[in-house]
């Protein structure tokens, strides 16, 4: 007997069909015209890395589950394809109230693809709990409220605008988490939620591509971009490095974790998000990556017993310690970075300016992480209400429910 | 027992000798000397994305069937390789023959690559019925047949070099669909032409590939390569929103089907191909995206439903949905597009001049799609004489008969 | 009865470890300052094209094996940031060594990677025999030997710094191979020797990345990039095409074999290696990319036959006849292409000079392959010291021994 389904047909299709009129008649009336439409932009190829790692790399990290493989990549792709138009919308929307001439360019595009990974994050976090009708309402929640926290930090904080989007790390991670809090528990030991060496080699190879373009990623807004291509490359290699070491030293008989080094691998390219164009010296990447693998693995082995029993998250994909744990040391590291390199500029003798700067720079990244936090919270609550059709437990984890699988489960 | 084999011992090898032999002799005589060899361009990395695209995303795209992955991918090869040599070699002639002096540079390469997608647009049509030699024969007789019908739009029609390029998915979609119809029929319900989740996988993961590398395809031989670029990108995130909207409308129980999505993420690409350069505004990108998405999908339920039976067509990974039918609006969109450009130039004085431009674009169109189709019939009457080999029906989409399987079938 | 595993605990993180820590050090200590540690550079693009190649597109192209997934693309990652770290230091070495200024910029990184293929190739040799330690001590003893080697090339042989990098296919593959014949054999007929389809359809997506990128890999450190691009594009056509016929040729029944295409597909790039930007003629690479192929897969039927036996070699994923064959004739190619280059400019009146050329020429050969040959065996030697604790033949080829392999084996 099949197991009975509950149609997406009423929901899904007309929510889509909503948004992307809106987006399609706000574009009509409120994009630029002929004239200006087309800035001219050098980086082309930057763009194509970024966008390459975002659909799929990240498509293929998620897929961890063993019978979620359909869901990992064709979600992440949806996600992404509506929030870049939100984005862009709401990126002009913001220009237009700043008084600006508006444009979509090249630019306007990588910020909207650079602020859809805090989306691509957030839904590793419910990875397999979250059905669509759920996951397109996060993505537009999330990024109106991203794009809050960001003017926020930008008019109250003086973060300057690239470093204001790099904290898409540490706002998807917290707001996934928070909003993995609201979800009901699966049943322990669920077969469904294991990985098996297949969908782990399919995400092993998402992993490569993300790690290969970080270096991209970190660099498309950056002004000094050769900087912070090398201090993202040289943090990467170290955190690579420690990941290997550090899964060998957890781990039982001493053997290497898949999972423990798909994170970890990650981390250091994190770590320098805030700081890999003010990095002056290689050694201080190498040793933020460093840290960023540690934390990942120590934490991935702390958290998993301790925290998340007592809070009662269920972090599917570990994003908590892959992005958000690295991000809070990064943006530490960068409040470290801008004082000490405010402080040799003024040789040490303003200081009340110089706890102005670490202030205002704690402030950002407090506001970033307590906005996540509790809007996170609240959409959570959101998502749960009756109308949305929240999945029950027993069908967490599963294609089955979503796509037209034709015969066999994809990784048996 | 094992089955029989029909060996191509004594076929393959020596057409593709005797090919490359032609090529490498008409290179030496042909192609140009020291000083002119080499010309600048800056196009490398768009280059570099839209072979990667051609070889693995097209590649790996094909890959559906559930014992044909080898031939899929390693066939995709073989026919890129050498129809990226014979398009050289074409171009060069017809360079020649024009009496400007000839060059192989980065322009001439991407040129030919360009071009060869009409071959692996073919080859999805008669996938899996057709034998190497068979597909060799099709490359050759497909590409002069193309470069005829881009020199007849070129010299008669006044249609400008890159767009005549852009002629590649109409061509290559109905010249595939009418080889395809002098196929013999396989048995309904054949096990081995279905997919299996892990090949749609292979799939997806050359779909994505073709997808994010699309806007470098149809920016590479464009003149104003950024407003190419975002408005395919446009088109592109449109369409793939819309894929799953009309996915969940069409599908039972309201549930994606991921066929359904391969196909119609792609048509945005294709419908703005002929435009990509002179849209002003992106909402037309986005709408073209939207059509093209949903022609897509209604039409892979009504022509595999209605159509394909009656005209015995079986096209194998839906090209004529994928490729032909967004390609045939993407073309009825350019005349409008260029009539519109034109009347408001002209502030709509000059009528005849308007009806003139549409007939010279109407005709080009015309012109393709009825020369793919005739010279792809004819192709298909002369790939299935008794010389090439033609393979018996039980034998279709069988890795086993071409490649030395070593003792598993690949997806089982 | 689970078996029983040698434990790594207490080797290979210490030794990670301790490495890491002396890159660090290193890098605080000996890396250049503000004002010049980031120079320009416009190669970005192809920089990451290697960069992918070598990460992702080897460590896939190993993926031969059955149950060797994990560890064939995980230690090759590790090997790789780990070898670019020591390149990037020993490169910083030797400029010190010779009163230059240092510099940390996009090119000394590009050339570490280029010398770490080196290692990749090697780790090609020893797949499934080698355990983590031993092959963490064989890429740094193989890195220093092979800056030696291009030292004595550069500073005795007045062999060009960018012709001395492209030894390293030449040196990695006869370096693999001294080191492979000190291990000790594999029962013959060993199941977890051979490769599923789906392994191998894993290898071909790896075979194809670096296909597609090795234009960017020949060009990256050349001085006329478009040229080399160009003759690499070529060459790696033709051998592609080679390879199809090739295989059907050599095989039973006419059919191809994915091996031998996986093998000669790359040939052409490795054969155009050194002299991809001094052929002025394209059909010149063309040759070179048809004899490449010969040679790879005639080699490749000859050597396992005749020549592996003798000597005692067990070559796991064939990299002499993938690398060390044509990697041969490249060499031997660049000679002749520079004696008639030099030849046709002195209008050969100035024989003895010539003589002087090919004479250097040949030496810079015959010293890179020897010093490979020979530190290669010296290096086998010591891997296989009790301290290294090196894998009994009945563990070879096997990822549980090495990953917390979750349930099931990879590729069952």
């Amino acid at each position: 007997m099949p197991p009975r389904y509950r149609s997406f047909r009423c929901s899904v299709p007309w929510l889509i069909l909503l948004l992307q009129a809106l987006l399609l008649t706000r574009s009509f009336f409120g994009l630029p015209g002929v004239s200006d439409t087309y800035s001219p932009s050098n980086s082309y190829p930057e763009f194509q890395d970024v966008n390459h790692m975002v659909i799929f790399g990240f498509g293929f990290f998620l897929m961890v589950l063993r019978r979620y493989g359909f869901s990992s990549t064709g979600f992440n792709f949806l996600l992404v394809v509506l929030g870049v138009q939100c984005s862009v919308l709401a990126e002009d929307l913001l220009v237009f109230l700043r008084g600006q001439q508006n444009q979509v360019g090249m630019e306007s595009l990588a910020k909207a693809v650079v602020s859809t990974t805090a989306v691509v994050i957030s839904t590793g976090a419910v990875l397999g709990k979250a059905n669509p009708v759920q996951l397109i309402v996060m993505t537009l929640v999330e990024l109106i409220f991203f794009y809050m926290s960001r003017c926020i930090n930008r008019t109250f904080l003086k973060v300057p605008e690239q470093l204001s989007v790099m904290h898409v790390h540490l706002f998807g991670a917290y707001f996934g988490l928070a909003l993995t809090s609201r979800f009901p528990e699966p049943p322990p030991r669920l077969d469904k939620s294991r990985s098996t060496p297949k969908s782990e080699l399919f995400s092993v190879l998402g992993t490569v591509f993300v790690w290969v373009f970080w270096p991209s990623f970190n660099s498309i807004l950056a002004s000094s971009k050769k900087k912070a291509v090398l201090n993202t490359y040289l943090a990467l290699a170290v955190s690579a490095v420690a990941a290997f070491m550090l899964s060998a030293l957890t781990s039982k008989d001493g053997k290497f974790r898949m999972a423990h080094i798909r994170s970890a691998v990650l981390a250091g390219g994190v770590a320098v998000s805030y700081t890999a164009e003010h990095i002056h010296h290689p050694w201080i990447a190498m040793i933020l990556g460093l840290l960023g693998s540690v934390i990942t693995i120590l934490g991935s082995h702390c958290l998993q017993r301790c925290f998340n029993p007592a809070l009662k998250l269920q972090d599917t994909s570990g994003v908590h310690f892959t992005f958000g744990l690295p991000a809070v040391l990064g943006a530490v590291a960068a409040v470290v970075v801008h004082v000490v390199e405010e402080g040799i500029n003024t040789q040490w003798n303003d200081l009340s300016s110089l706890g102005y700067t670490a202030f205002f720079d704690i402030g950002a990244f407090c506001q970033t992480i307590s906005t996540a936090l509790i809007t996170g919270l609240i959409t959570g609550l959101i998502l749960n209400i009756r109308l949305l059709k929240a999945v029950h437990v027993s069908k967490y984890f599963d294609d089955q429910f979503y796509w037209e699988v034709s015969f066999k489960i994809i990784s048996e």
